[in-house]
């Protein structure tokens, strides 16, 4: 299995399991309520509690990502304000900013030269400006120049909003993820993560100021207009964020990108590149769990996916409109649990794969 | 407890919470996938069979309901085309309106004249036309005049979508909905349901032709680019679909609705008019089980909610964006297990409460 985001393998970790079994019997199997009205469970406000605690800021829970992303966006800005947001953004992300009427613009991927250009614009057009960018893109891999970008907003005077959907778990001593990787929590004002990756649920959150996280919660319609997670889910989010902030979290997370290194290798060695290493602002280059190969037009991809899933791998495909057109991507997504052996066999299948896919592409 | 929209009273059904607890312990606390990438289980494929089977029409799930409404609205029309929703439409509604960039015109509250003279004017401007209703209005607790409202749409030529939300499990011989209770499917393309009221879970669906829901797997952003619901979701709201769909289910119902006449009743007898009883197209008066009181200005109403809470009963109160400013709304869901003792006891509790309100008001 390499197309599940189950990163640090918590999803059957028994203490998650056996955390959304107990709140099922005691809370029932779903709130019957949003947020505000009955849907408040003392698991609820435990969860965002840990949250607090492990951010060291205000929390609000969402019932999904889509809408951490989309309530958000629209609880705080709207016509006459800005976004700028990196081109690879998540599509939640692109959803919130034409929801909420603001102008959108778009900077080249993880380039702090074309984000400045924009900053440069928007200065001049004025209105309040909000920058997006993630942690870790799920589709490459790879990671923004997270510092670089931060203080051109704060120079700007734009707010930083920093995605951590793919990166909470993994990065920073604390697993919080790229903006604790970085030690730039002082210039980020909306810190976003998700549970539906590393941490093994569904939902997510925002971590910020105590003003922002009150705004968002009478002025995030996807927040107010939408019932609460279920007690399952908010048991198992519970579980482990709680396992990812303890020693276990830490092996777990060295594992999952150690494991990916050694994909990467491995890969290497047959001639095949696997994206998901970032060259660091710090020297040192940041690895994520996300090894992505470029397969180019889409039938040829789906039938590379195909003959790898016959051969007993399940691999991730990424097609238009989750990348752009003729730019399929292959994903492997590399969890804490593989094993060598297993790592071994998905190289030499998905490299026996792409070597007959680039002869193929070659004869064409 | 009369601030749930747990109408049958499943979230804590035995079946309901075993069928979670298995589902979590054989397939995990999460997928950890999106639907289309790895997030299918076979549990997802048999709820949408199950639902399938129940509406005799295609079925496609979406993880909860407000990604249901703007996933489909947004999947379907866009630039140029018009939607024509009833003016106390569901906030998610309005949001899939305004996302997907189609003009949004809106008619009075269950008026068919009103939504006559919408349909005349987007028939003299042109493009495509959808007209959404909801089955049940959660704040109001009435129901719309859906033959009369399907009949003028296919004069038009407007696609019509039902929401049955807060209808689902209650209406119809059997249990679908309104759209079944007036036996006018073959004049609805769009009838969408969620789990997050009687049916015990969250998430929802859409049911209807092959065509659309396939159109909607690879064309709805909020049900491509989000996890799939958690196993115990799916489990829990496939446990409840079938208990709904069994004479177990049509007692539950049919108890639900004669619980809130009664308290209706109760409330009666001290003065207090009830809402949530609709004159219907056919003659007999349709209850449905939302008992509404109106409050009027904010903070008055705030006062009295928290009186009523104070003396041991959990009601609803809807203040603005929810319902409009002035309007504020005491709400009281009704329940399948609701007791007569119970019911006595919070129209006792209510009615005091209520006078007092009055007399207030009268001093101000």
């Amino acid at each position: 299995m390499l197309a599940s985001n189950n990163y640090l393998s918590l999803a059957n970790h028994p203490q998650v399991v056996s955390a959304a079994r107990a709140a099922t019997t005691r809370f029932g199997a779903a709130t019957l309520g949003s947020r505000l009205y009955s849907g408040t469970t003392d698991l609820h406000v435990e969860l965002e509690r840990e949250l607090a605690d492990w951010h060291g800021a205000a929390e609000v829970l969402f019932t999904t990502g889509y809408q951490t992303s989309v309530g958000t966006i629209c609880g705080l800005i709207g016509a006459g304000d800005t976004v700028v947001v990196d081109s690879a953004i998540h599509a939640s992300i692109q959803d919130g900013c034409r929801l909420s009427g603001a102008a959108t613009r778009t900077f080249q991927h993880n380039d702090v030269d074309s984000l400045r250009e924009q900053l440069q614009h928007v200065a001049d057009r004025g209105g309040a400006c909000l920058v997006v960018v993630e942690g870790l893109y799920s589709m490459e891999g790879d990671v923004p120049p997270l510092r670089s970008i931060a203080e051109a907003c704060r120079e700007y005077e734009a707010s930083l909003m920093v995605d951590e959907a793919h990166s909470i778990g993994l990065f920073g001593a604390d697993r919080t993820g790229l903006v604790s990787h970085y030690d730039v929590a002082d210039l980020v004002e909306i810190r976003m993560g998700t549970f539906s990756k590393a941490l093994a649920s569904t939902g997510g959150f925002i971590a910020g100021s105590t003003e922002l996280v009150d705004t968002l919660r009478v002025n995030a319609r996807a927040f107010i207009f939408s019932m609460s997670a279920v007690p399952a889910a908010v048991a198992s989010a519970l579980a482990a964020v709680r396992i990812a902030r303890s020693d276990e979290g830490a092996a777990l997370a060295a594992r999952a990108v150690a494991n990916a290194d050694h994909l990467r290798q491995l890969l290497s060695d047959r001639g095949i590149t696997g994206g998901g290493v970032t060259p660091s602002e710090s020297g040192t280059p940041l690895s994520g769990p996300i090894v992505s190969i470029e397969l180019g037009e889409e039938l040829a991809a789906v039938a590379t996916w195909n003959r790898i899933f016959d051969a007993d791998v399940f691999t991730g495909l990424s097609l238009f409109p989750a990348v752009p057109q003729g730019k399929a991507l292959l994903r492997l997504s590399v969890m804490a649990t593989h094993t060598e052996d297993q790592l071994d066999r998905v190289a030499a299948v998905v490299g026996a794969a792409l070597q007959d896919h680039r002869t193929s592409e070659k004869s064409h």
